[in-house]
């Protein structure tokens, strides 16, 4: 992977920003604070982060630059969103989940009144930390209705709400791609775009890493569902094989696993594709490595 | 009341763009679009709203006029983060209240995990909807910062940290009043000064907007914990005597009726002096009856 070390350099650098943003868990509510900070400090992988530093650096803005500072703000951001949705996700009235990234889960560790205030903070904060971006402040203002409307009724809180109503009953591939496309995929899409548009990306730069996003998200959530039914828990950090035991309809039990992972490679496929195409697109000062590896990993991965 | 008439057209405004800014419950997820309309939608005094068209119009942005629609965003966005935070904090694992606006709460009329969607989906409606609003976008971001400091944990969420920390516990004067501060006063505070930024307030304009909304939230607050006490359920349209039932330090309790009254009455005074210093100091296009008219109801309201 040619891009590695920038990766581990970008994964520190919005661990940084998160350790910072958060406030400090001995400031009142000290509670709440702790529990905010053990949501999203957690071990992760930080897709979502590493995708907006990874879209802004094919825009140009070297790692470590002066114009990587407000990509700082919308990888925080989006990483603040992601971690407030598994807090919520994993509350008793919602899947019940007791493990999450290897630990118990916040309304475990701590109890459910705070993980719903843990869920409800992170998201204020999100929105904070973005609109306080250095980017020109009409660019700060698209970032903001772009993570908004991914994180709400039209993205991620709707593929919950239609997630939740889909358990246990049959549903088709059409129901679960816009599910997936809503639960994951817009807030994915997302994290790209945004780093674009921090960036001054042009209308068609936007449309172009839309599109790579937007692919990106659906081979991801095609590999959760082979390796929700494939990987076992320790590897994966988080139960595995719940699909199956809550009666979810998934990628793999509507297509079987060989047929997923025909459709993943597909996807990989037009994924690199689309990748391709934005790179010869672009002036010689845009890096696209790091996206290109990131879009690996995704439909790679294993855990 | 000399701006009965503006409020009333206010009032009616914020509904409108309300109505229009919540998805239909017609679209998918239905259930989830069904219940954020029932939540945001339903009766209730508007305060934060008209908090924010009134300020709008002490800077000279007469009601009706195209420089007031910028204003509608922040109004929506107000009373969304408003409505938000009642889902929520009715929900069991919370105060577990089953009235609210004279009807069953989103968790009893609807369900739990529904209720949790509905807050989540609601706060970031609310981001969007003020993002997107026709202003310079200095001005939009800029009150998306405040939005997002009022809701967060410094603000809103962690005064609902501190308040259940707080129940059934002995608190000082100085707690409570800290708990409401974060609590109510931070987002009738960002009502007030959102309506400024939008309209381009010199930052002393701020300022003296910003004190206003503080001195007027803790005069809500002071008059609230009175009317819990006082009152009945039917005139409340929620549970009436909680505070006393669930053990919780309040004005009342910490400085009697009485006590409490003449707390109000030299807030009130405070408000009204500010007030006047503040509609002194703006130019003649300026209008502060509304927001007069708002202190006054929000110290000596019914309910």
């Amino acid at each position: 992977m040619r891009s590695k070390a920038t990766l581990d350099a970008w994964r520190a650098r919005v661990d940084a920003v998160l350790d910072e943003t958060l406030p400090d868990a001995r400031e009142a509510p000290q509670r709440l604070h702790g529990a905010m900070r053990y949501a999203a400090l957690g071990e992760g992988k930080r897709l979502r982060p590493l995708l907006t530093y990874a879209a802004g650096a094919a825009l140009g803005a070297p790692p470590g630059s002066a114009a990587a500072d407000a990509l700082d703000h919308a990888a925080a951001a989006v990483e603040l969103i992601h971690a407030y949705s598994l807090v919520h996700d994993d509350l008793p009235a919602m899947d019940d989940d007791a493990l999450r990234r290897g630990r118990p889960t916040v309304h475990v560790a701590f109890d459910e009144a705070t993980a719903i205030l843990v869920g409800d903070a992170l998201q204020g904060l999100a929105f904070g930390v973005l609109a306080e971006a250095p980017a020109p402040a009409s660019a700060v203002a698209a970032a903001v209705r772009e993570l908004a409307r991914a994180a709400g009724s039209r993205g991620m809180c709707g593929g919950q709400a239609l997630d939740m109503a889909m358990t246990g009953a049959t549903s088709t591939l059409d129901d679960v791609a816009a599910m997936h496309r809503m639960k994951t995929g817009a807030l994915i899409e997302a994290a790209v775009v945004m780093g674009g548009l921090l960036r001054g990306a042009a209308d068609d730069d936007v449309v172009a890493l839309r599109r790579i996003g937007s692919l990106l998200g659906l081979g991801f959530q095609i590999k959760d569902d082979l390796l929700d039914a494939e990987a076992d828990t320790a590897t994966l950090g988080k139960t595995a094989g719940k699909d199956e035991a809550q009666g979810k309809s998934t990628y793999v039990t509507l297509l079987g696993a060989d047929g997923a992972r025909s459709r993943l490679e597909a996807v990989g496929r037009e994924l690199d594709a689309a990748l391709q195409a934005f790179a010869a697109s672009r002036a010689p000062d845009g890096r696209t490595e790091a996206l290109a590896d990131l879009a690996a990993m995704a439909v790679r991965r294993a855990r």
